[in-house]
């Protein structure tokens, strides 16, 4: 069994590659041609057909998959089925799970949804994730049941890529920190408490790519902390803040794509190839911008 | 189709109770003697029997039902299968079910979560419910999504009961504000957009009865909005942050009990009796607590 944060950095750097490849089941998006071999009511078929052929063409340089609940929530249990499908298919060959859920409760109610993602001894899990991603509005002890396990590990919240993030993260607390920065301290100490020997906890935290004149500041918060980039593609995430998301070494941020890599023009065309290769140019656009040593 | 805040008016004047009867399946709490009625693999039958039989016995003193979604997530799928049936009972029976899931993601996700829970005209809900708990940490565009439908509430987190809520929500703005202010006031808006007739709108806040000293001040700044208040009961909640909750005329705040109703002491004796009289005398105990007029 290992460290959560020491197995991400070993397998950066044995795939040579800091790419989170989120599987979104946007439905729209997922090609006519595809969804037309199917029955109209075999929803839960098409959504593993489609995303086991994503991980397939993307295992070898895919750190994590990070599939987002909601798509699959949204279709209710013949998709919650669908995503048990998907995540036995990832773990088979031998890919590590990132669960998108943004779960958070108090303290007994944060310690059921620890079950049923990471499991414990008595429950395997329902949902079985090797990360997860939390928001930390509720404090310590709606987090702490999540960091028991030192083989999994957690992305809180800290500042979001949407719109309005601002609209509560950047705001100033009297002791001059934003909202976003008291919270990375908070996930700062959770790292630090949880460190392994790559130098890094199992306490990450959520920065999105399309906020630059926050990431700086944050990394300098969160020195143990790996960081997960979402807003790189889809969304217009700057290359700036990209950059400095990493060390000195390169590593100990994740940068995530969805929509780019699961759903590429080329598909109509190229089939899972035109997958495969946004996702191989995503790594090597993203191992371009790694700060110069 | 009435508007939810005007719905849930109308129910705690009709059933003079101001009640919620949260569903929340602790394992190790259900009676040893209910479950070995059933085979040792059977989760699903035995979540579903129990609660059933609960929700018969509230259901004329329960303004709403509301299961944490944690505690059947933790079972897997067939904890989740539980959940659709037993929303389906509450349904049947006439209930109004407020699913405690504390969603938040941002916009185009929160879309698909709205999905999930509230349906759209072209996917029903699969898991439907009238109101649903949401976590504000990631502003506006992450809470739109599911006030668009009049006849569906939100309860955003506030101030929470746990003990580490502080941490986060008590740290002072530069303009005096706590973080828990600066989020009320973010309800307090989104309530006045969705105002129905009662006065109160569709954007609702959770604000735990273990810190009395909030109550007030956040009760003012949310003149519109209806108030959740979780930590009564096995929690300890105050009285006077109890009635602080509630308008002038005894309206506009929901008190949760989950424990103490579901699985009372007398259980073993009077079975569901006890519940329906446990529910009975803590809905009189809280009328007893509202404010003079």
């Amino acid at each position: 069994m290992i460290h959560f944060a020491d197995a991400i950095l070993d397998t950066c750097q044995e795939k040579n590659s800091r790419l989170v490849v989120g599987l979104d089941p946007h439905w729209h998006l997922i090609p006519e041609s595809f969804k037309n071999q199917f029955g109209k009511a075999e929803i839960d078929k098409i959504l593993v057909e489609y995303f086991c052929n994503v991980v397939d063409a993307c295992l070898d340089v895919a750190v994590m998959f990070k599939p987002q609940m909601a798509f699959f929530e949204q279709f209710g249990i013949p998709g919650l089925q669908a995503l048990v499908t998907l995540i036995d298919h990832i773990h088979e060959k031998g890919g590590l799970v990132l669960m998108d859920a943004k779960r958070n409760d108090i303290g007994s109610t944060a310690q059921a949804y620890a079950r049923a993602f990471f499991g414990d001894e008595n429950l395997p899990a329902g949902f079985a994730s090797d990360a997860l991603t939390v928001n930390g509005y509720l404090g310590s002890d709606g987090l702490q049941p999540f960091l028991k396990d030192l083989t999994k590990g957690i992305f809180v919240l800290v500042k979001t890529s949407n719109p309005s993030s601002g609209e509560l993260q950047d705001l100033v607390l009297e002791d001059g920190r934003s909202v976003a920065a008291a919270m990375a301290d908070q996930v700062a100490a959770m790292a630090t408490s949880t460190l392994g020997t790559s130098g890094y906890g199992n306490s990450g935290a959520v920065i999105g790519a399309t906020y630059p004149e926050h990431m700086q500041n944050l990394r300098k918060r969160l020195p143990h902390a790996l960081l997960l980039v979402p807003g790189y593609g889809a969304q217009g995430g700057d290359e700036a803040a990209i950059t400095a998301a990493f060390d000195r070494s390169g590593f100990g941020a994740l940068i995530n794509s969805s929509r780019a890599i699961c759903f590429p023009k080329q598909w109509e065309t190229h089939g899972f190839d035109a997958v495969r290769e946004t996702a191989l140019q995503s790594c090597a656009h993203i191992n371009g911008l790694l700060p110069k040593k």
